[in-house]
């Protein structure tokens, strides 16, 4: 049995200003928690099934993390998801990083809104072997329950850090040593031009692509052509995690081949 | 005012059984209804705010399409969004098309349970110019409010059509002539291989992958490789919708290049 203050925790870190102040977020479902079992976060404590228990608490003792045994009824009320699973786990958020200057790709995300979207991003990330994302302070929170849910466990290895992202590209050393990509409709072709190896792709907000107060830190321009036939018209933009995939996935193909 | 049974009629349409029965479907918001409004559906009336009529009047009257005032607390009735727009439109849907043969590139889509995931691949579908998806029984009604949305508009120039898979693959001539793709772990890289300009690409279930079913009838197994480091481990897979743009980017690179 949870206790009420326990369950008022918990339900509390659904809001951003209460993951802020608690610096704690949840995660669901045994797919993301054992992600996240095995990844860079320590988990303050586990709420779960007695069989979810039973199967994990080798691991768990190993890692010292507190195990609370949670009725259905109970994980109806804490869980965010509409089909509560039997394992939920609360973990602390870590410090933020210092933005990389190394060698890699980064993706900075200009204002992503959608939960689904910044959470299918570092999915993606982590897929490409991109170990850092940098959110605009604009971007929906990455601890939010639904971006957690959507990254499947990715969030457990790439590095998601909030950021005044023109703070962060005036820093950067000019030059090409450090492009700057970002996606513009007047951009060159994904497929046809060189990409480095290292640099950081900027991607926009879903509705209004890259804001003009970055514009100006963007020194490589992209596009991905479409091949829609022109009688009767085209999907005018595609989704922003849709986007990087195709981006991220070009640059990994231009780096192996 | 909106007459109750006009009313019922519409908020009917948000289930899958009514839409069944009356053959229609409804959209919202200023983009989708406006790409709907040139394209290819028959539209049965257009339920909108007194702004929208008087902007949109002349289109509406050339295409005879009747218009019914809309007051904002009627609109949150017949609405299925949690913000409703001023416009809803409702749509007469189109008979099933006969499965292709021809040239080009088809989508066969296999038990897609997700509908922001149909919905953003008939959108990438509409912006890589394959003209028609094939849907199996068991994917998600392609004119579900939320794929409907989720397509931004695309729904109006994709042809979408829910057909038995397994037997429409049965049915296509043998051989490399209509080549058949899917993705699998042990696929080759779809960076490496060469890649026709047309034939079936089938994807997957978002948990499950290609039913053994099909998996006869896939005559090119493909894989997108990831880059993640082996160190801390990496995403075990790509949503559906973003392995499906990579492959379709893919295709139409090669088509190009």
């Amino acid at each position: 049995m949870l206790s009420q203050s326990q369950i008022k925790h918990i339900t509390a870190l659904k809001v951003k200003k209460f993951r802020e102040e608690r610096s704690q977020f949840i995660a669901e479902g045994h797919k993301v928690v054992a992600e996240l079992l095995s990844g860079k976060f320590t988990i303050a404590g586990i709420y779960a099934s007695s069989e979810w228990i039973l199967a994990n608490l080798p691991l768990a003792r190993e890692k010292n993390i507190p195990l609370f045994e949670t009725l259905p009824r109970e994980m109806e009320r804490i869980s965010a998801l509409s089909t509560p699973s039997p394992v939920l786990a609360v973990i602390n958020i870590p410090p933020p990083l210092i933005p990389p200057r190394g060698r890699g790709l980064t993706l900075a995300l200009d204002d992503i809104r959608d939960p689904g979207n910044l959470g299918t991003i570092i999915r993606i990330a982590d897929w490409f072997g991109i170990d850092t994302v940098l959110c605009s302070e604009n971007c929906v929170d990455s601890y939010n329950p639904k971006v957690v849910q959507a990254t499947m466990g990715s969030i457990a290895r790439v590095n998601v850090t909030r950021c005044n992202l023109a703070e962060t590209l005036r820093t950067l050393p000019e030059g090409n040593e450090f492009p700057v990509y970002g996606t513009f409709l007047e951009g060159e072709s994904v497929f046809s031009q060189t990409l480095s190896d290292h640099g950081i792709v900027v991607i926009g907000n879903e509705s209004r692509g890259i804001s003009p107060g970055l514009v100006p830190f963007i020194t490589r321009k992209l596009f991905i052509p479409s091949f829609g036939s022109s009688a009767q018209g085209k999907a005018e933009s595609l989704n922003a995690s849709i986007a990087t995939a195709i981006i991220c996935a070009e640059f990994r193909r231009k780096l192996k081949t």
